[in-house]
């Protein structure tokens, strides 16, 4: 047997023996793969164990991210970082290196977390469309700076999810050359063969897409393997899909082939036959030959002569380019708070207007602050106000415009916002209407996860929607939003709040962030302030030291509570009013500052949200109310809407009153 | 110009004046679409307007729902019920029975909610899959009592959206010939052309999908629609697809083949234009002549008689078919309460066992009891044990069998379990990982708001989960559903809770229920019952008639809070035990009730839920404490994950203990 081979038969065994050792997890996949993750890392991608960072190494996600082993097995062969035998051994364990699926941030040299399936196509879309975006900005001639491909690899439940369909009709559109999808098909899902659920002809739909398509017969030959890589590599008009024929759980004798190799340890017997079947001489678990390590460790240090060629390219670019490489440095740096605080960022016009159209000024400011801002809308920017005027489209043939168009596909767009955001060198955000933010939830959470702050617009933002009904009325969403661990939804009150939404978000290093705003014209509040970055605060104060009655609000409801505040004082209650812009920010501060905002000898407290009124309890507790909504919307004039469902300074007087009685 | 134009015409109007007239809505579809919709209805779909709820009636879903208008011109003009032109007066109004997008149940002869693109794809998929079931169970020779069509209208939006490749994968894979998807293809999106986001091809897509393909050029020439639909339904082995070309705002100078026709009223010069340029003579708004109505009337008339055949051959077949009818009336009738009434429903063993596994045992009486009941898993069967025995796989050649292969797309089987309930005769389910429950959350939210009691399963319900680690451990996931209006989610705590949880969720006539089930076992409790379909009960009292401390907690926490009240009543501190396994009910019992369980006196309150904190302080208060997640999850065995996280008796205990100091 070759040192390939060999090679290839180290991931499995680690993979195997981890599963193994762990009791738990998923050995089919890397047992299936392990060639063509070898011979892409090995022979075609550009990347260096020594430096995860580099930021143009080649990417690549594992989108069936049940297959973490392979991804460990590789990281560790090539020496990246400190991932050691112990850290494999530790697989699944708590507090270990290598969690049951891979997660960003947490594991050298994991580019995202993956697990849900089909997340990491459409991220992976999202890393191509950001490379694309930095080439054109970047790139000199003789000097392409930025020139990667991203991999992508995933089976058939990544295939069959919807977000990935999204993910490649939009990569086909855009014709993302550097895009290289890796298909593993071994006709196997949990519930039997793919014959199930599952007959399309997979090949012809990545064609419909716009894709250049390729077949690898038997999975285990390296060379097919390699002349399939070189002609993907090879054609600069479109996306291309490798299928790649394998056997889920190879070289195990009674699984492969089988659905149970999927999920569950292979068992200590079956572990044994597979050393046999794959001529792996050695009995010992996680052990690996020596020759083994060199074969890696030589591929590896040869990889890096790469990142040294660049590095040295990049110097003279920076020389040659003095100015590029400025804006290199500012793609690459934080937001300038200089700017951000100054006080032309703040400052809007005193007169009624949707707070989506307050951000979409906003943003208009912000494109001039932050060159590295790019996004847009799941078909909706003219209602969203995503729009940077005058930055032109990003669009096949023209990928410096920093407007994408995601089309009808909230869940890829949120995918391939989080993915160009891991890419590195930008700041993207995306917008759809708020109720549609339950299409983008599982990538939304992902963000979360992994720690990484993207950007959500969000607008109409209540049954403030009108005539639009309630399927196009939010309701339960802030919610779910806040409900959701790492994660800040803001929805602003007026300018000064709006301003601070993006503020927060744009700053934000760990946080991903929902601006969630009315589609109805609000008035400028006599009060609000940047306070709003501290998540509530008093926006109206009551004259005496310690309020009657506490009111709450966000949003389009703050004035209603700061207009039923004054009519409470001409009755004789003394109340004051909370703007709650972002409850997960608030919920962050230190105890005294909550204790200053919400006394908590106050107990008769209100809040008032044209949304769900599940959580406010945990500000106005058992003894408060809440005026919120409790069933779905309806389709009817926006006014009309709100005085129906309640939203009336009448009867945010009379509820207050019923407090004191 | 002869009638059936003049018909055609008489949609676009009335759609274009009631746009107008509510000054909101969308007059580009129905101006385009108007003639495929009236061709369909006139001469090609099986419809009694004289009796909507014909349970042979050809099915016709306007997946497109913002086209609104297009299809209560329809109902109106066939006479549907008492939809007056008042209605149409009083579209996008208060109350009224024309809200902005299509409601079930709101609506005469509305067959689906729609309005979130592509849902109407994934609901017609569904209702098709029932009639294949249906027809399957119950046609003899000569004797097709179940026969008909599914239609599904719709456009660029609908086909961009990720839910509908995953449910055409499946039409497909099913080999549904009874569906027939009608691609409204105008070329215009929101944003401007489609060419912006959407270049695939569409018709190749199809094809690989398994669907049978045909094109209309011209949208506007009846005779070509004749002929594809004719085509289209003589196609017995496979789903069809008809791509239609139509211009968005047909007849409009203006507007025609612009976005600017899509999403807002056409200003009333503009209407005057459309009138002249499609010769319609009336200037008056929303008169259409006598003739019209006749003609309308006419169709309406001879189309009754296909359901007076149909009764005289059901009438027929009942005689012949005696046992067939029976179980006919069993499938269109409610769930037979005396059997889940009786004490074998209740009654299981008394040993630790995963809920999720106790919902297996449940569901394989469930079947016997109800033999309408269908459905299955994205892909998950063996681990949410929502298998069937003995019942069969729902396959392309085996239509009678009751297990769903549903593939790994969550969100289409959430809105295919829609469509196979809202085309009755059956009781669907459908099930995956409490975690993905995001993926369908769109079509949760669709089911709560058309009032239709589908079922969901949900396993691997908490950090329970262990090594697959955060992306598969659920955290906000239950705030989330609890926040959605009629919506119950319930997470039972032992056996007899689970029971009451499928009890509740088959019994239920207009809210959908999550059943949400533990990976790991469970102990049986002392004290739970019956009880449980209230939504919270007292499963251990205290030995005071007040108790010091209430203690609350849901699913597999319930026997936590059970034995740290025995250690609390060992130091002195008199517990009550309340088990909450479904918060939405308890919410929904009277406040008499409500106070007998969770006394307003008491504020001693702790809830311990292994999931998000949020929504727990409604019943905890400001006073209270929650023992819960406020992160997300980790990668390890299952006990030590609830140690770390501090679901234990010995954290409970010191925490309880805190309140007291």
């Amino acid at each position: 047997m070759n040192i390939e081979n060999k090679a290839v038969n180290a991931i499995r065994i680690l993979s195997a023996d981890a599963v193994q050792n762990a009791n738990s997890g998923h050995p089919g996949f890397p047992l299936g793969a392990a060639p063509i993750a070898y011979e892409l890392w090995a022979n075609h991608m550009k990347h260096n164990p020594q430096n995860p960072g580099w930021q143009d190494r080649d990417r690549f996600v594992l989108s069936g991210g049940h297959g973490s082993m392979l991804l460990y097995s590789l990281l560790h062969l090539f020496g990246y970082g400190n991932l050691s035998i112990k850290d494999l051994k530790n697989f699944r364990q708590l507090n270990s290196s290598t969690p049951g699926h891979p997660e960003y941030g947490h594991t050298i040299g994991v580019e995202a977390t993956t697990g849900p399936l089909g997340a990491g196509m459409a991220m992976a879309v999202g890393m191509a469309m950001a490379e694309a975006h930095l080439s054109a900005v970047f790139n000199e001639k003789d000097f392409e700076v930025v020139d990667h491909f991203t991999y992508v690899l995933g089976g058939d439940g990544c295939l069959m999810e919807g977000i990935s369909s999204e993910a490649f009709s939009h990569a086909g559109t855009l014709r993302l050359h550097k895009l290289i999808v890796l298909y593993d098909s071994n006709n196997i899902t949990i519930e039997g063969s793919t014959d199930l659920a599952f007959t399309e002809n997979v090949m012809k739909r990545m064609e419909a897409f716009g894709f250049g398509t390729f077949e690898v017969k038997d999975g285990n030959d390296l060379d097919e393997l390699a002349e399939a890589l070189k002609a993907a590599k090879a054609d600069k008009t479109r996306p291309s899909f490798i299928k790649i024929n394998t056997v889920i759980g190879f070289g195990c004798s009674q699984k492969q082939g089988k659905a149970s190799a999927h999920g569950e340890p292979l068992g200590l017997e079956n572990v044994n036959d597979l050393r046999k079947n794959l001529g792996w001489d050695i009995k010992e678990s996680f052990e690996v030959p020596d020759e083994i390590y060199l074969h890696y460790k030589n591929i590896g240090l040869k990889k890096a002569e790469d990142e040294k060629n660049w590095n040295e390219l990049f110097k003279k670019y920076s020389e040659k380019y003095p100015d590029k490489r400025r804006l290199w440095d500012a793609f690459y740096s934080d937001a300038d708070t200089k700017m951000l605080d100054a006080n032309e960022f703040w400052q809007y016009e005193d007169k009624p207007q949707a707070t989506r159209n307050i951000s979409g000024t906003i943003l208009n400011r912000l494109k001039d602050i932050m060159p590295n801002l790019i996004g847009g809308s799941a078909d909706l920017a003219p209602s969203n106000k995503s729009y940077m005027n005058g930055e032109g489209d990003f669009l096949a043939g023209n990928y410096t415009g920093r407007n994408i168009h995601f089309g009808v596909r909230e869940l890829a767009m949120a995918g391939e916002t989080n993915g160009i955001l891991l890419h590195g060198g930008l700041r993207p955000y995306c917008a759809t209407f708020f109720v549609f933010s339950d299409y983008t939830k599982p990538m939304l959470r992902l963000a979360s996860l992994m720690g990484i702050p993207s950007i959500y617009i969000f607008t109409h933002d209540s049954i403030g929607v009108g005539e639009d009904g309630p399927t196009h009325e939010p309701v339960e969403q802030l919610a779910m939003l806040r409900a959701m661990p790492n994660f800040n939804a803001f929805r602003p009150a007026d300018a000064t709040e709006t301003a601070a939404a993006w503020y927060s978000a744009v700053t934000s290093k760990r946080t991903p962030t929902a601006v969630i705003l009315s589609r109805q014209n609000l008035v400028q509040l006599k009060g609000s302030s940047k306070d709003a970055l501290k998540g509530a605060y008093i926006i109206k104060n009551s004259v005496k030291e310690t309020p009657d009655v506490i009111l709450m609000a966000s949003g389009s409801e703050v004035n209603l509570v700061m207009l039923a505040a004054e009519k409470l004082y001409e009755e004789n209650i003394d109340a004051r009013v909370v703007s709650m812009p972002c409850s997960d920010i608030f919920d962050a501060q230190d105890e005294a500052y909550k204790e200053k905002i919400l006394p908590n000898s106050v107990r008769k407290r209100i809040a008032v949200e044209a949304l769900s009124s599940f959580g406010w309890e945990r500000y106005t507790g058992i003894d408060g109310e809440v005026i919120a909504m409790n069933s779905f919307g309806a389709s009817a004039p926006q006014d009309k809407l709100f005085k129906h469902f309640g939203f009336s300074v009448e009867n945010i007087v009379d509820r207050v009153k019923l407090l004191f009685k």
